[in-house]
């Protein structure tokens, strides 16, 4: 099996409130090729610090990955150290410079000198193009020496005429990656995988992906886990933040007709097992499969918000296309903005309080009054900490409205006032997809 | 200066779903301490892996500091590692085995044997009582040998009457605590930090957290490197995240006046440079800085949202008790609901598109008057990728209006579609920010 360091550089990463978060997405790529994730480190931005982290990792694993430390200034010191690791030099690469000055003209902007840092390449590396910043990502293969430990197994096939062509399967590799996850996801993806692909070769990985919603992460494992446990291969993985699940089969095989039998006998009794629950099998997100039923029926959807507070709009325009199917909604932060936007009735919310499946019903209906949208769903609610309506912390309406017709769902959501706000936010999209799919529960 | 590492053992934090937050708990602690954290590492439950990198840190560091792996199972490794790493015995105590066998005998349960193994502890360790849990942590203070360099600087004082019974500075030291966070935060609370405050006497820091939006990372470095890059002392941090800057100077120093004064002649001028675009000195968010500013004037806010999707509302109201200034606001994602909802004259978008200064503003002015709120900011654009209105992607439009007055202004913004709406987010807060204090520009 491969091993892997991931290495993430920079002095906020070691302060009390910041965490690396890339490495999660890399460890999930580098699993499903099938390379191992040995150990993280997280280092300042410190030339010697980075490149005695780099020279050790290099010791202990075949790959290494670094992210950040790519940037224009003095404290962007990740090519230096890795040059200094490999005892290498740098080199300007004009075309890199260029570039970089055309996209900031391209924006109606002088690259500042200071830029040109970015356009030095450690010798010998490729360079991974970073098409959302300016700092281009490395890959950099080194053969293996006498007394490193070959890494792949050696009964990992490869074709034996691409043998003088391909880097040997012991070498060593080093990849520098931009530190924005923003750059740093789509640099791995354009252009190290398919890097990784070549070098990995004769294994085959395919993976369903499943989302769910509407239950908890243990109700779900109590559900699903007399299934998957009995494999090892595929792998099952299940992560859930907020109300929202995700399931992950990878089933790693020499064929890909094995890897699709495998994933068929686990996945197809879990997909029975999760019924209307499953709402994504391809990783869509919620929005994305709510803004499929709207398109799929031609209709316009509006919302009115309070306690989530332009978190559900966020998410349906994170969609990209969304505006053809959602019109645009309200942020009702006030009782009497309730009244002015929605035209809620002030003695409802008078009887009932705003957090009320009564005054919820009637901010979905207004809504769609007021926007001629097809469909509306509303918020409303208790965020916490602590209540100014009387009604418990995490109390939580949902209102839905359609043609002739209005009505709300009660929640009680656990955590802080943040994961409320994204619990409700899932259980008002999930409402509509119930409702769209015609389901009454 | 003390510096240490962070070691976190455990094979499920190199999977994608989990991360080590014990580290930012100690961070802060350790930071209090005047002791640096230089580095974090997770190592999973590999005995050979662990004491190669407990080897390693103990080269690099003069504190270093392991989470995890303490429980009673063949997969918690954290004891034999270390031992072996330090090349010393486990030895069995009795009193801690009957101390966990008391433990459980008072929750009417019986030890079993497997927890016996949480009985051995590393020969010369001092024992850090649990009370949260079974597994004790250990505290192994080691004599320097020539051939490690001193860590702690011979400026440094101590009283010199306690020299004989303290250990040396040059002393290397090993902490061993519990995984859980629950456990992890009372042994440090109670058994470490006591310890620590007797081997690191006379340390304090200090640091100012400043926070500025208005432009890009490399032209904050190029006004402010000429000042910060003459000190190591106070440490400068610069991070940059879609148009919001933070800056964070540490002084490490043996007084408190001395950490005061030296932030003084580093930071009174960085302020000075950065002027009007200095938004927080203490790390509040530009949402919480414009939430104070409406606040102190007693005046209500409304918003009218385009491209941002509900960002904006999101960044506001994420700001406890912003009820108090934010009425709410519009999201308008079409023309016809730019008119319908914010009352934006139809021949107005018909000659400037809704992507212009024109809408801007009037979605602004309309904003205000249709909550009666003393302020409203809009935000119109293309965020790309592709263009539906002939802007340019990342052409963005901010408006704003107070009382017989509305503007807007252009802004052209780098990125991909999410970048462009964190950037147009911040660009309406801080215009309003600016109008708020008075700013022409």
């Amino acid at each position: 099996m491969v091993d892997a360091v991931i290495i993430a550089i920079g002095s906020e990463l070691l302060t009390p409130s910041r965490t690396d978060t890339n490495s999660l997405h890399l460890t999930d790529q580098l699993n499903a090729l099938g390379i191992e994730v040995r150990q993280k480190v997280v280092v300042g931005d410190d030339r010697e610090a980075l490149t005695e982290a780099v020279r050790h990792a290099l010791q202990h694993a075949s790959v290494v990955i670094l992210t950040g430390g790519l940037g224009p200034t003095e404290d962007d010191v990740t090519r230096d150290a890795v040059a200094a690791a490999l005892d290498r030099p740098l080199e300007f690469r004009q075309d890199i410079s260029d570039a970089i000055e055309e996209r900031f003209r391209a924006r109606g902007r002088k690259m500042a000198e200071i830029n040109k840092r970015q356009a030095f390449i450690i010798q010998g590396a490729e360079v991974l193009a970073n098409p959302a910043g300016t700092a281009p990502g490395l890959w950099i293969e080194l053969p293996s020496t006498a007394d490193t430990v070959p890494s792949v197994p050696s009964t990992e096939r490869r074709p034996s005429g691409s043998r003088q062509t391909q880097p040997s399967a012991s070498d060593k590799l080093i990849v520098l990656l931009p530190g924005p996850p923003s750059e740093m996801k789509p640099v791995f993806e354009q252009e190290c995988l398919p890097r990784f692909r070549r070098r990995v070769p004769g294994v085959v990985i395919r993976s369903r992906f499943y989302r769910v919603t509407g239950l908890t992460e243990s109700d779900l494992d109590t559900l699903i886990a007399p299934v998957y446990t009995k494999y090892t291969n595929p792998a099952t993985t299940v992560l859930a933040s907020a109300g929202d699940i995700q399931v992950h089969l990878r089933a790693r095989c020499e064929s890909e007709d094995e890897a699709e039998r495998l994933l068929a006998e686990i996945g197809d009794p879990i997909e029975a097992l999760l019924g209307a629950r499953l709402y994504s099998t391809n990783g869509d997100s919620l929005e994305a499969a709510v803004g499929m039923l709207l398109r799929a029926r031609n209709a316009k959807l509006a919302i009115a918000e309070s306690l989530t507070g332009g978190q559900l709009g966020q998410r349906i325009t994170s969609v990209s296309g969304s505006s053809d199917y959602f019109v645009g909604g309200f942020l009702t932060y006030s009782d009497a903005m309730k009244s002015a936007l929605l035209g809620v009735d002030p003695a409802l919310l008078a009887q009932h309080t705003a957090v009320s499946q009564e005054v919820a019903a009637a901010m979905a209906a207004g809504a769609r009054d007021r926007t001629g949208a097809d469909y509306a769903i509303a918020t409303t609610g208790e965020a916490g900490p602590k209540s100014n309506t009387g009604a418990t912390p995490g109390t939580v309406f949902i209102g839905y409205a359609s043609k002739g017709h209005s009505e709300a769902v009660r929640f009680v959501m656990p955590g802080d006032r943040n994961r409320v706000r994204g619990f409700a936010t899932n259980a008002a999209l999930d409402l509509l997809r119930r409702r769209l799919l015609g389901l009454k529960s």
